[in-house]
Parts: structure tokens; sequence; C-alpha cells
């Protein structure tokens, strides 16, 4: 499946922490850099992540806002 | 300035692309790792983005997905 | 390909509409009923959508309200 | 109220599913097509939904991404 | 009609500048403050919006970030 | 830090909810004029917020919804 968003930045799972209702899953995209990402269980389940899995975080360019010093 | 968004990226913009209305930013956050953001071109001029510039990519963890293939 | 977005609504692209940056596109995911969806010029051409091709509606639930009369 | 948002597609809530601090919705739009939303429990409570009411899923347009296989 | 959104702020529009696909709208919810809203050309003409017209800025509560000095 | 969003409201934060994941913050930007903002326990800590601290409420123009009676 290919999708409209933007950003589809290929990582690995490095850490999850499983939440009542949501999880937060981090994904590293490059050595030190970790992309965290809040999804539901369901969601969770249903992609069967889990540490070390390969994963993509998928970003829309108009979600991403620029910051500078 | 501290902002609630998890995902705060720092990196350097490596491209820009102007259009009416808004513009596309392309910041690298790690060699070869780029993210896309779509802001106004008001937001680009209030930043005094430019090539080169380090900036950060801010991101809300909930705004993240994650996709597997 | 398989993705956290809870809602992916499989349907056909019934309508196109191209902007200078953007682009709108109708997806009817059941007989009269219709999404509209706003993406960027370049996620239209690397999807190469078209009218008449088979498409998903993808949504965040999070980014789902609900309203009553 | 009429509301910018583009798409807002009447329907019928199926299913409801309460948590600690959210409350998932499904509001079925067309026959086998259901939209899942996910709202905070004091906005269930506002809109006073239950199973067989009538209600609105509302999407902005720059909400909807578009995927193909 | 009532939605979901947690915030629904009365004001007046105070300014309008139209693009060549959306259209930016000021909306002042109290003397001095000003919320913008970016909304497509297409929900500005539904609305009938124009300077001088009371309207609500409606923001899900999701994605109102918090900053401090 | 300077951020893209365009609307970067001044306030002072009123009332708080704590969730067992995210809080709810009320941030008053105008005599009577509150907005309602959820946002993860982790950045309710990482920012130190309080009743009664400063803090801004940081809202992009695209997620700013306009509605009319």
């Amino acid at each position: 499946m290919k999708i409209s968003a933007r950003n589809v930045l290929k990582g690995k799972v490095v850490a999850v922490e499983m939440g009542a209702v949501n999880a937060e899953v981090l994904i590293e995209v490059a050595p030190g850099i970790e992309v965290a990402s809040i999804i539901t269980k369901a969601a969770f389940e249903k992609l069967e992540l889990a540490v070390g899995k390969e994963a993509y975080a998928v970003l829309k360019a108009s979600n991403v806002m620029v910051a500078v010093d």
C-alpha cells in the first residue's frame, strides 16, 4: 500500500510503553534519532508491534511544524 | 520556549520549495534522513528560514502514525 | 503495508480538482457517500491517482469529530 | 451551526467503547461502512451519544489521507 | 449542531486574506485576542464569511499544544 | 525558540485535570476566554505546569476550524 503522507521514515521499534487505552511506540529512524508515536492499543495489536520489529513512522508534512532557536 | 510536542528533532534545512501560499521545507535530522514540513509563507518569513540554517522538526506524538510491511 | 490509522475505507476516485499546490480528491466509499481529501500535488502524482482508480480514504480516529443536531 | 470542515457524513452510532479518558464511537455512514472516532468522555456526555442515535462524522479534508494498493 | 471539539470560541471575523486555494480568517475572540484559521475557499463561501460576521473558532483540545518560556 | 505555528496565545493555567495517560490543561488567554489542551502526562511534567503558571496555547492555523450559526 502506498500512502499520500509525505514522510514515511523507515526504522526499528526500540521501546514501547503500554497504557490503558494507548501505546507509546519509539521508532529509531537513524542512530540516536527516535520518533515517538502514540497509537491506540487496537492499532498496536493490529500491527503486531514489538521491540526490534521494523516499522515506519508516517507523518503528513502539514503536521510537521518548524522551530528555530 | 519549551513545547508540549513530544518530538523536537534537531536538524538543518537542506531544501526549500516556495509555493503561492505555502512553503515546503526539508529538514535533515540525520545523514540521509529528511523530514518534510509544509508551513505557511508567513511562518517561513517569521522564522527567517533558509537552506543551511539549523531548525527543529516539531511533531506531536499523536500525529505520528506507524506502519509495517 | 499496514498502518495504525483506525479508518481505512476502500472506495473509488470519482472526482479530482487540481490546485497550484494541492489536489482535492473525492473518494466514493459507498453509493452516494463521498469523502473529500486534500493532498499535495506531489502525493497525487506519487500515487498515480485518476478518476476511476481504486483508493482508500485513511483517517486517524482521533481526527474524526462527532456532531449531533 | 455550519462548520468549515469539508466532510460532514450523516450516520448512526452503532457501537461505543468507553475508556478511562476517551470514548471510541463507531458511526455507520452507509450499510457496512463504519467510521471510528475517538473523543473525550466529556464530549461524549456533552453530545448525549448512545447506540442508535443519529450523528455526523466530521472530518477536515486535510486530515484525510489517500492510499492505493 | 453540537460538536465534540472541546473548544468552541465565539468571536467576530476581523480580517480575511484570500489565497488561490485557501483563505486565512482572523477571528477576534476577545479584545486584542485573535485566532487565525486557514480554511478552503469552498468552506469560506459555504459559511458566507465576511469581515464583521459573528463566527466561532473551533479547536480539538488534542490539537492545542502548550508552551512555556 | 520560535515556532511556525501561527497562533501562539499567551495566558495563564487556570485548571488542570490529570488522567492516567493525559492531562487536560485550561489556559485563560483573556478574561473568561479559556482554551483547553490535552497533552501527555510526560509533556505536563516536562513543562512543569501548574495552576497559576504563565503558558502559551499553540495552534496551527490549519487546525482551527470556523463555524457559524
